[in-house]
Order: structure tokens, then C-alpha cells, then sequence
């Protein structure tokens, strides 16, 4: 895509209402921009980016089975008062509303009572399990405060997957699958030396549920980390486990957290109340047991602003970079426009996705918004340039800069596909 | 796909609760769920349709140089003031909810506000324009009735397409381009013999504004054709627009249609009230001249359930169909089972998307299935298929049945990739 083209454009201040790092640079750089607090559109460079760490958190739910819904945001009170969730003394985060009749509707803030009861059609023999429905999708939470920019948003995108599996040992295993498959996400989006399992309460049915914590200055949580078992013990639990729960350290380190994952053992809990059962090989009634796992990508968007970013400005992983070139263009001598055409022509037939910044800016500019943009690799193209031979390749994360031949620099970005 | 793990199971009797044939086919065939009137979940096959569907019309929207957003379902007033459109005795059909320090919000219907706000960061002089932002996104709708499924809903997807362009002359290129886009778009979709072009009132800025009106016995709305150059005049203009707009033929042949989509001149309606300018190459201010665009993927997909379905079920055009095979194994002998493997191993390998009905059920039922679930081509695997090596194929549109050898089979099957 061509830069000139491209509606966005960068700022050179941060907004002043923002205090939160990730804001106020992917406002900076265009690629979101603010309704109110809590509340930001995707333009279309931050819209490639969640799209992106959406599609990667999708694969990985295909590959364990998932199967995508879709369910909506108005939900009826039936099911959630059964769960005693309706109440707004009990449960505090929803957003309500009414239909012309008066009717009063919940804004969807997770959705266990509405897929535990369509479920009902669904699911009527031990042969129809396990299953793992999940989807991606935008929910809505009344928070109090939201001055944490993407990272705690009032509408904000969520992956949620629930499992429903027959017996207690089937649930066992898939969890302890999705714990791996956590991690491999984790570090796909560049934050895996940084993101640690954290033993959290487990409610009724389980002594654990598990966080998935990225330690960063800019975390509202407080997680207790066993270096010998790269994982951790959160806030809640330490009061009553403060050694590792698995090799019993007891020196646990304390840093700051965001909490970027979260898996719990539901139990019966809601098909006890919302009965759902099914009938096992004997056909004796059983209640299903559940199992939910969430990532919200837009909160893992920000993470790794806050984890990532530089002074200069955004730092992408290649995975979920909006492009992996930044191709820019300086002088406007017709051979370097039609070398600049070869060039993208030739990375974008061989599945490099660009951005060519064409518009007639002086260099320095360019290189403030390239950096600002974070874009994993710089190519420059002048009369320099082709005088030379030599191209000046620019990795945006450690800053490492490469004169290569045209050959070897197409052999380079082979990698940032 | 497995059918055997599909986790959604077909119904025999539609609900009775739902008087429209596309809720009744798309439950009985588990695409969808109700969660209330107008308020619908996507199961794993009907979001699989819509994700198609929204794909299509995502080609072509970026053929024509769209660049992809999404705004936010909850919105402050403040814009929506200054274009009256936030009191309900003016426009209807806000849901409205509140902050916990009880400030008003309204759930998105529509986004010119707020895209026309955000744009003012933007757009400065002439050489930003004109500039094509999109999104698919669920916008809502407080519906007083809601009757006709997923043609109608309290909760929906929607492409908004909007044209910001500096003159008129560049404006009206755009808006003529879109209605080539959008008749391409309802073609691909297996409506284009059904969809004409329909002129409407055109407001304060432009004689005309145009929908793109489906016939059929479900419409809500009425037409009056034109034969001679396909076209059609709305209920609404033909009281003072009596004749076709482009022959002045006097016999209009009066039909029943669904608005599958509609273009708007909005003029500077919008720059006007929320004072979007830009600088011309005179260092002029000028206001921005704009245009939208709308069509919804879920009612579209309901319009084609509506145009397309039989008495035994769904049937979907190839382009957006779940999967492109219903591969359907008859009897549980190992070689039968042998051979499945190897066909759905190879239309995968060639990129054909393949259920696969494994499940342990008397031919009829599965047959009764398969019609039910509409898929483009079913394939019968079965001792005799082994034995006369004749592979059965059948069209579920217009119902042809060919037997065709291995090779010719996978050949025929290409098309449908």
C-alpha cells in the first residue's frame, strides 16, 4: 500500500488525555483513535494489527478443535438470573438496556449462560462430546475507570472458548492442553519471555484457575514469580500459597503484571443451573463439565505496545505486524519511482506485505513516522542507492542496520514474510 | 470437517415461535440460534456463510480502494447532537444505556458522526482526499417488531462503506462506480437475475438516492420495475416519479422486494454540521462532499435463504456455501472408510472445503440431512461406488444427479473449489 494513500495520519504530540503508554502512541501513530474512555475505534494500520493476533489466536483454536460462533452482545436476563449473574449488586461490570416494550436486555460481558443453554439443543449423548465452541468478538464492560488505554477497555474484543467435556479426566487433559497452547501464543506475539502462568484461586470445583501474566511496568496486577519454574503465584492466592506451588520455593520474586490470558475449571457450576445433561453409554443422566479460556486480543494489543514499544515509537513482532516492509522512498527522480515500483512489485508477488512511503516528505520526517510506525524492517531507496548498488535494510526491534545487495537484501526479507 | 464432530444437530420440526422461512430453514439446519426476536447466534456453519459473505463483499470494497476500519458499538452524544439525531422522538431506533456515573451512551445504528469527528484529525488539505473508509461490524437497532429473522434484526452485520471526496464531479464518479461494485457483489452471491436497481428519494442533496432491491414474496418492500431497463422506481417516489427515471416507459410492473443494500448522497450534510473542511490548492476552506454505503451481510444471507431454499432445504451458491462437498459415506466397511479418507484428503489437498458425513445413520436420514444443509455438491461413498467405480454427484441446485469415475469426479469438483 502506498503511504500517500493511507487516510491516517501521524501526530507529533500524544494526546493529552491519555496516560497510558499504549494510547497514547497508537493515537500517535494512527492507528486508533479514542471515543471516550475505554472506548477506541481500529483504524486501518491498529485494524491489520488485531486482525492479525486475531487470525494467529484462531489458528491455534482450530488446530485443538475449536469451532467458531458467533453469539450476540443483547442478551436476555432468563438464563443469567438462574446463575444469579442478572443482579447488578452481585455482578457490577454490565452495561443494560431496554427494548421499545420496556423489555430490560444485558450488553454481553462473557457469554457461559447464553451457549450453556442453546447448548441444550445440541448436546444429548456422551457421543456428542467433548466439544470446544468458541469465538471472537466484541464485548462490553461498565468499568469505573478506564485509563488504561486498550489494555482495560469498556467495548473491547475477546477470544472466549468453552469446553464441554463428559468426564472430569477428558476436562483434565484438554485444560492442560490449552496451558501449552497459551504459552505458544504467548510467545508468537513476541511476549514469551515476559508471560507467565500464574496460580490463581480456583473457585468451587478446582483448587486453581490459571493467569497468564506479562510482567511490565505498566501491569495493575501483582504476581510472585518462582524463577526455578518460570511461573507464578497472583495476588489473591499468595496469601495462602506463598511458596511454589510446585517445587515449593519459597523465594518468590514480586513484579507487576497485566494479565493477558486466563483459564478456569467451571465444573457443574453452569450446567447445575442451567441443566444442561447428557446421557452416558448406561443412559444415565450426567451433567456436563465445563472448562472457559479467554484472551482478549485488543488487551494483548496494548501489552505489547507497553512491552515492545521505544522512545522513538511502536515496535511490532513480524507475526502481527499491519506490514512487514517499510519501503522508503527519498528524492522524487523518476529512476528511483520506477526502481521503488520493481522493488514492491517484486516483494509483494513473493507475499511480503508494504508500505511505501511515496509521499514528498523530507527524509528526516520519513524516518520519525517509520520509526513511530514500527513496521519490522526499513528498506530506503534514493539515488544513493542505485548509484551504489547497496541497500540500507533497518530491523525496527534492536535497531540493526545492514547494506545489502539487491539480492541479498530480497534474500533477508525472505524471513518477514 | 468430520460431520461426526460438528457439534450442531439438526432438527426435524422448524420452531414454532418463527414465522419467517430463513429463521425456520437456517434453525432446523443449526446455522443459527434465537437468542430473542431479531437478536440471532452463528453457529459454526451459519457463521461460516456469513464470514463468506462479509469476505466477498471485504474483495471488492478494497478493489475500489476502501480502507477497512472499525468504530465502536457504544457512542457519546455529543456529534449526534449536532446533527440531531440523538433525540429518540427524532430518530427511533437508538438502544441507550448509561456509564456507571450515569452518562447517556447510544449503541452505534449508523457511524457518519462519528466517523465525520474522528476524520477532522485527518483530512487538512485537498491532497487527502478523497479517501474510502469501510467497516463490518454489528450495529444495532431497537426494532419495534422484528418478524422477519436475520432479514431484520435488533443485532446485525453491517458493511458501511463512506466517500469523502473534495468536488462533486469526483463524488458522483465514486457513487456510479459503487452501483457497477454493488449489482457485482449481489451476482456473486447467486441474486443477480433477482436484484434491481432501485431509485428513491434523494433527500437535499441529489434528486436520487438508490437501493438494490431482491424480489421476492418475503419483501417488506414494494417496487415497480422497469423491463426494459432493469431498473425500478421505490413505494415512496413513485408517487411523484410515476414513469421509469431513464426511458419514461409508463409500464411499471409492480413487485414485492428486500433492500439488500442502498447508496446515499449525503452532500455536506454531515461536513456542515460537524464542520469537516479541508484546505483546496488555493489555501480555501471547503467543505467535504460525502457519500455512504451500505449493505448487510446477515440480511443478505437471509435474502438468499429466502430466494434460493426449496421445501427440503438450504441451498447455498458455491461462493459462500459452509463447504463446498458433502461427502457422504454409506455403510461402516473398512475399505468404504479407506476410500473416504482418501477422497477428503484429496479435495482438501486441491483446496475444496469438505464435510464429511461419518456419522453411524440410515442413508435417508443423512440424505435428508445433506439436502436440509444445502451444500453446493453431495458425494456418495458406498460398497457399490467400490465396486462399479461410478461415483454418485448431485447438484443441489436445479438437483442434477451425474455418475461420473474417479477422475471425472475430482474434475467436475474443480469448479466448485
Amino acid at each position: 500500500m502506498y503511504q500517500s494513500q493511507l487516510f491516517t495520519k501521524t501526530r507529533k504530540e500524544a494526546p493529552k488525555d491519555e496516560v497510558s503508554k499504549n494510547a497514547q502512541l497508537l493515537i500517535k501513530a494512527g492507528y486508533i483513535n479514542k471515543e471516550m474512555a475505554g472506548v477506541y475505534d481500529y483504524l486501518p494500520l491498529g485494524l491489520r494489527v488485531l486482525s492479525n493476533i486475531s487470525n494467529l489466536i484462531r489458528r491455534e483454536m482450530n488446530i485443538v478443535g475449536g469451532q467458531e460462533i458467533a453469539l450476540t452482545a443483547l442478551q436476555d436476563k432468563t438464563p443469567w438470573e438462574k446463575t444469579n449473574r442478572w443482579n447488578d449488586e452481585v455482578y457490577d461490570i454490565w452495561f443494560k438496556t431496554k427494548l421499545k416494550n420496556g423489555t430490560e436486555l444485558g450488553l454481553g460481558t462473557t457469554h457461559e449462560e447464553p451457549l450453556t443453554s442453546l447448548l441444550k439443543n445440541h448436546i444429548h449423548s456422551y457421543k456428542d462430546l467433548p466439544i470446544y465452541p468458541y469465538q471472537i468478538q466484541t464485548k462490553f464492560r461498565n468499568e469505573t475507570r478506564a485509563k488504561s488505554g486498550i489494555m482495560r477497555g469498556r467495548e473491547f474484543l475477546m477470544k472466549d472458548m468453552y469446553s464441554f467435556s463428559a468426564d472430569q479426566n477428558s476436562h483434565d487433559k484438554f485444560y492442560e492442553k490449552m496451558k501449552k497452547v497459551y504459552l505458544r501464543i504467548f510467545t508468537q506475539v513476541g511476549l514469551g519471555d515476559k508471560t507467565y502462568i500464574t496460580f490463581a484461586s480456583g473457585g468451587t470445583f478446582s483448587k486453581y484457575s490459571h493467569e497468564f501474566q506479562t510482567i511490565s511496568e505498566a501491569g495493575e496486577d501483582t504476581i510472585y514469580i518462582c524463577d526455578k519454574c518460570k511461573l507464578a503465584v497472583n495476588k489473591e492466592l499468595i496469601k495462602e500459597q506463598n511458596t511454589c506451588p510446585e517445587c515449593g520455593n519459597e523465594k518468590l520474586r514480586e513484579e507487576k503484571g497485566i494479565e493477558v490470558g486466563n483459564i478456569f475449571n467451571l465444573g457443574t457450576k453452569f450446567s447445575d443451573a442451567l441443566d444442561l445433561v447428557y446421557l452416558n453409554d448406561k443412559g444415565e443422566k450426567q451433567k456436563v463439565i465445563m472448562g472457559c479460556y479467554g484472551i482478549g486480543p485488543s488487551r494483548l494489543m496494548g501489552t505489547i505496545v507497553e512491552s515492545l514499544a521505544d522512545e522513538k515509537g511502536l515496535v511490532w513482532p513480524t507475526e502481527i505486524a499491519p506490514f512487514k516492509v517499510h519501503l522508503i522512498e527519498i528524492g522524487d527522480k523518476p529512476e528511483v519511482q520506477k526502481k521503488r515500483e520493481e522493488i514492491m512489485a517484486k516483494l509483494e508477488k513473493s507475499g511480503v506485505e508494504v508500505l511505501c512511503d511515496d509521499r514528498a516528505l523530507r527524509p528526516g520526517e520519513k524516518f520519525a513516522d517509520s520509526d513511530l510506525l514500527g513496521l519490522p524492517l526499513r528498506i530506503v531507496i534514493s539515488e544513493k542507492t542505485l548509484s551504489s548498488g547497496d541497500f540500507e535494510v533497518k530491523e525496527r526491534m534492536g535497531g540493526k542496520v545492514s547494506l545489502l545487495k539487491e539480492a541479498e537484501m530480497f534474500d533477508f526479507v525472505k524471513k518477514y514474510k
